[in-house]
């Protein structure tokens, strides 16, 4: 007997057939008992049809500049809205990924299902999103610069070479990157960047204007298309009352703008560089777009 | 009855006691088979027992410069001499982390065993090791920098600010640490640190001669007490037959020697910048005894 909408299963080595039947988005198998009937059975069609019926596919969307609690916020009732797909995300060290994981039986239904949610999300929270593949935001800075055909250079104090180390962890990226300087004192910020003795005694070390002279000076030194500095306090020790640890200005100049932004990151030494230097990155993807 | 050597365990909800004898290093337990006396016996007495009669104590020893299997092989006979204290080695990113284990019930006769052998594999393979605990070895260097006053500056090429980068990630380290520039391409290195077009094109960037002008370049420029170049290929392109991924030359420079060393280290390109940054590092500690 095969149940309305079944589908009989051959049994290679005895008489009665299995049945499977297709139930909303599930499946139901039946198989006859007997161990010496129900294991080949179980091998030599159960699993191709499980394999061929069911799927699962996963995009990654990947964020940099919302923290994972403001971003599942923001995302509520698209994450409410239905499970399958179902999204989840997961904070990274200085970046909050999304994974958005569709099942069932067709292909092409799972498709439309992760590109209407991957649709919604984009729209959502375009500015923070850097790739929807496993890129690092340094690998996306580096392929924008080299299609620009762009040389670049950085001077770090805060960050102490991390952004320059992570960059030059990419294969090739020699075409695009010219130098790094680690401006850690204020001698070397003078003698380095021509940072004015005069901006470090008002303004600090850590101060948009020390910032911009950084990133001019280096620009001007090392003739690049793009330079970008960065300077702040990572702690633990060092912080103030006005300028507290994880207080970090960024400032990228090329020949016709001056951008600086003003961070403030939580964590200990470690996180608060790890982050200035994926801020970093993500200011001049957006710098670069 | 209870055998020679042996002591009774109480039985708190029945009559019949536990026993438990010490056999050479090891104890023997006996208890009533009835689960609700030996429930509370195994948490009241058992438990206890093992707590006070079992110490397991770890030693650390770590290296740099010599591979994992090597040293196995010079440490063989050490290693199979007893099982108690067990010597295993593991191997991490650019360093070999080898872990003394001593069990026993007698905190003293441990400790005997573990600074014995200590002391065997310390004679045996001293040169190579460089701390006694969790230290890194960016923290080894630190210490001895700040313990004899000394400022240093650093000058990278293929590790691209990966030993800037790890030496700022141990807080304090402004104190000691001036400046560290990141010479690419081969315009930055004539322009920041001094490196002659000459010596570029006689002997390559990849040099003992340009490892040494970059380290006396910005040893005279930063006004340091050491300055620490490295210039290498890492792949993974852009290596030649005379001149093979994995070729690093390291120099360290101070106000009375220049020392220079030549390594060619095997793996990926990542892989290639953190041995040879710690390498690097290590090349400051042997410099600074």
């Amino acid at each position: 007997y095969v149940p309305e909408g079944g589908t009989t299963l051959t049994n290679d080595v005895g008489t009665a057939p299995g049945i499977y039947i297709k139930w909303n988005d599930k499946i139901l198998i039946l198989l006859p008992g007997p161990p010496r009937e129900l294991k080949p059975m179980f091998h030599n069609h159960v699993i191709p049809l499980i394999k061929q019926n069911f799927i699962i596919k996963t995009r990654t969307i990947n964020t940099i500049g919302i923290g994972e609690s403001t971003l599942e916020m923001r995302l509520k009732d698209i994450i409410k809205e239905k499970n399958n797909p179902s999204i989840a995300t997961y904070a990274k060290q200085g970046s909050v990924e999304i994974k958005i994981t569709a099942r069932g039986t067709d292909k092409i239904t799972i498709d439309k299902l992760l590109d209407e949610s991957v649709k919604k999300i984009s729209e959502r929270i375009d500015q923070y999103i850097y790739s929807y593949n496993d890129e690092t935001i340094e690998e996306v800075v580096y392929k924008k610069l080299k299609k620009k055909g762009m040389r670049i250079a950085f001077c770090e104090s805060c960050t102490g070479g991390l952004i320059s180390s992570r960059f030059t962890q990419i294969p090739g990226v020699s075409e695009i990157f010219d130098r790094g300087i680690i401006s850690y004192s204020n001698k070397s910020k003078i003698e380095e960047l021509g940072v004015k003795g005069d901006t470090l005694n008002r303004y600090g070390a850590v101060s948009q204007q020390t910032a911009i002279e950084m990133a001019k000076g280096l620009y001007h030194k090392a003739k690049v298309d793009i330079a970008l500095s960065i300077t702040g306090i990572a702690g633990p020790t060092g912080g103030t009352e006005d300028k507290p640890v994880g207080l970090v200005y960024i400032g990228i100049v090329n020949k016709n703008k001056c951008h600086t932004i003003k961070c403030l990151f939580n964590g200990d030494r470690n996180s608060i560089q790890y982050r200035a230097a994926s801020t970093a990155f993500d200011e001049l993807r957006k710098f670069l777009d």
